[in-house]
């Protein structure tokens, strides 16, 4: 058994050298959210050091807001924008010898696209006119995974040790109380229960059915890099093995 | 669960159609033990059609012996050899907009390349120099895959459910008594062990531990179909799921 | 005889549907001092429907001041910050299936890498790592154009008929009186000079020696396209071609 | 005034090392007609020795009769002949760090593109699919210069200064006396002719128009050397420029 660790990287948040050695692999941002040329180079060199796969984060054009703002953006600027930001770091990646493997979207974009199909088929149309070789990451179980399936891309699904699900499948919103969970042990124990089970305990009681191909940790807190240490410890008892898919 | 079932295609053995239905990914002839321009573009739209992988499949120059006639090629010529073919599949793979995966080296050159560390660094310094997100396809558990990893390149390991094993983890030779498997209930049962448990059953009688990525079925035989119908229909009903890595 | 005429566009002045059909070659702003994806696409398929060839115009990260502010910017983040915005381009050249052909320094970062041989070095190393098919263009005569040559990069030497020259063959300030040309007549007659005769009048009266590749005719005002019409109509009386390098 | 002066060399003629110094453009042979993958390499980097741009020489699929057969080829087979070609040697550029300028077909697919419009169109679709970049050298004032253009491709239409032209301009065949010029003094006459005013006298006595961008002279023979001598003695004699579009 095995399964992937990602976390996002390049974002300025100061842990990208204590969580590359601990993940499998790495979303980088991609200049409009967050990043900038020079520093992305030095992320893909981290990654390359400890042979983390690499992906890009594409996002909003929202420095200010982080990429976490709702923007009402047409498809087809979406498109533009992926095309741009995938290939801007695909340029800095073929600089550094490094691969290019996935493109995940980030925060707003990524929560829209998991839901709203026109939004998902203009990223996915904007990776196969740059490389049908990536692989695109999105919401385990979301209409994404549909969309980047019937478009012919590879699809990695993920999943979140460290959010609350409802029963129905979908993330609880950070607003609401319990939405993330943060004692190592218990999102350790989840990450256990998901990768070789294949289901998490929802926040209503009830176990929620999810198949996921990578399992995502948040890196802009410092306590990324316990959870981290604490899934690998409990999957490495578990005998599953850490790896990009 | 989930496992690669990759079988070679683009030979002119003429099952390729009934092939790739049954396959997750397919490696396809570069010209140098068989296929010439115009066939493999036929044999790519069929892969796409199918959402089959396809990777490069390259050889010795040896279209006579069908690759597999061991040659006394120096690592720089094998290198060389590599780029060339690799190039030339991944141009056509562009002009249909088809993704190129990975690389399995051919025949004789495989079963060299497995053993000799030399050659398999000349693939893998051929595969990183033209691009390093190929993945290359070597015999589960060789010195090869070793070195595959060394280089920094995704490493697919390969098993055959149709071949003996020694009870050292390597491949009975064709020349000899029992290597070949060919009743698909037993090779079928072969790979359900080898997915679901991580072992297969040696020649000798004992068990023998191999990690798999992806299981090979050799394409140029009719029994190649029912092999594959078997095979499927028996990790279906173990709840595996089969696609490329 | 022939001679490129370049120019300019996708900086948002609004002519660019005047110009393209004007030049043979056309410079596009990659979002650092100017443009946004969506309309560097328009601006793509424009080109491209005028058979116009197509480079890159990066800049300085300088949306405010329009590129045209002297930064003081290390080598090493001029040659990554070179690197994403080509390849940025090319992504949505490629998207477009446009063909990217040279690169072409903005504004302030024009001006300092023409006389600074090592912010020109940086440039050239980001064209090299990234497609060494790509030409440089650069301020003809400068120390600029010799690190061209020496980084193996094809090399495209640009003039100026709407520019005056000092007698040395430097431009003259634009805030010096008479450093620009707007008479169409004046400057049609200077870019025939120079093409056929290989020198244009300086400021100082004396006659100044340049071998150009390519005239530009700045975009950003109505006068363009005036001047535009009265070279290409001088040039075509004296049996001279205007195309791309 | 410039021309660019082009040879076929990696042909196995072993005039390379002393014909690339004195070119500025050089044409590869790709392995259809002659030519290995490790033997390519050499050639690449002895053209980048002497800053000499790279293009694909690719060829009927003809080892035994090098390529001078004129065999019935469907369009669709040289399109795909073409894109494996020319992808293949990209490759092998790719792994040298040169770049790939241009395409020229080789032997009897040359001259059977230059008069037949189906094969032109072939040849530019497999050029466009793979690198709309890549310019395509072909018979000055042919059939196959006008369908280049009108596919957007970069044209660089080429003459024979060793070659006799009837007056309609078209090449006498090399079976008739005084088809191929030897004398090197009258081959640097046509050169410069040619170059500085544009014309050629033909077999018949009167002068033939041509606009050529490119030379070529033929590198399988040892007088090639001294043909090279004498038309770069003579054009820069006549303040010409030797270098590629």
């Amino acid at each position: 058994m095995r399964i992937d660790l990602n976390c996002d990287v390049g974002e300025g948040a100061g842990f990208d050298e204590q969580i590359l050695p601990l993940v499998s692999s790495a979303n980088l941002a991609c200049g409009f959210h967050a990043g900038d040329p020079t520093s992305l180079r030095e992320t893909l060199r981290l990654a390359r050091r400890h042979g983390v796969a690499v992906g890009a984060h594409p996002s909003y054009p929202d420095r200010e807001g982080f990429g976490r703002t709702a923007l009402a953006r047409s498809p087809e600027r979406v498109r533009d924008d992926v095309v741009y930001q995938v290939a801007a770091l695909a340029g800095l990646c073929r600089a550094e010898g490094v691969a290019l493997r996935h493109v995940k979207p980030h925060g707003a974009l990524y929560n829209a696209a998991a839901q709203d199909r026109a939004l998902a088929e203009a990223i996915c149309e904007a990776v196969k006119s740059f490389d049908p070789a990536l692989a695109v990451v999105c919401l385990a179980g979301s209409p994404m995974a549909e969309v980047v399936r019937a478009a012919g891309l590879p699809c990695a699904e993920e999943a979140f040790a460290d959010r609350a699900y409802t029963s129905r499948g979908v993330l609880v919103p950070r607003s609401q109380a319990g939405a993330v969970i943060e004692d190592p042990a218990r999102v350790a124990e989840r990450a256990s229960l998901l990768v070789r089970q294949g289901y998490l305990g929802s926040i209503d009681g009830r176990p929620v059915s999810l198949r996921a191909d990578t399992l995502c940790v948040h890196g802009d807190t410092p306590g990324a890099v316990a959870l981290l240490r604490a899934i690998r410890a409990r999957l490495a008892g578990d005998g599953v093995e850490v790896r990009s898919w």
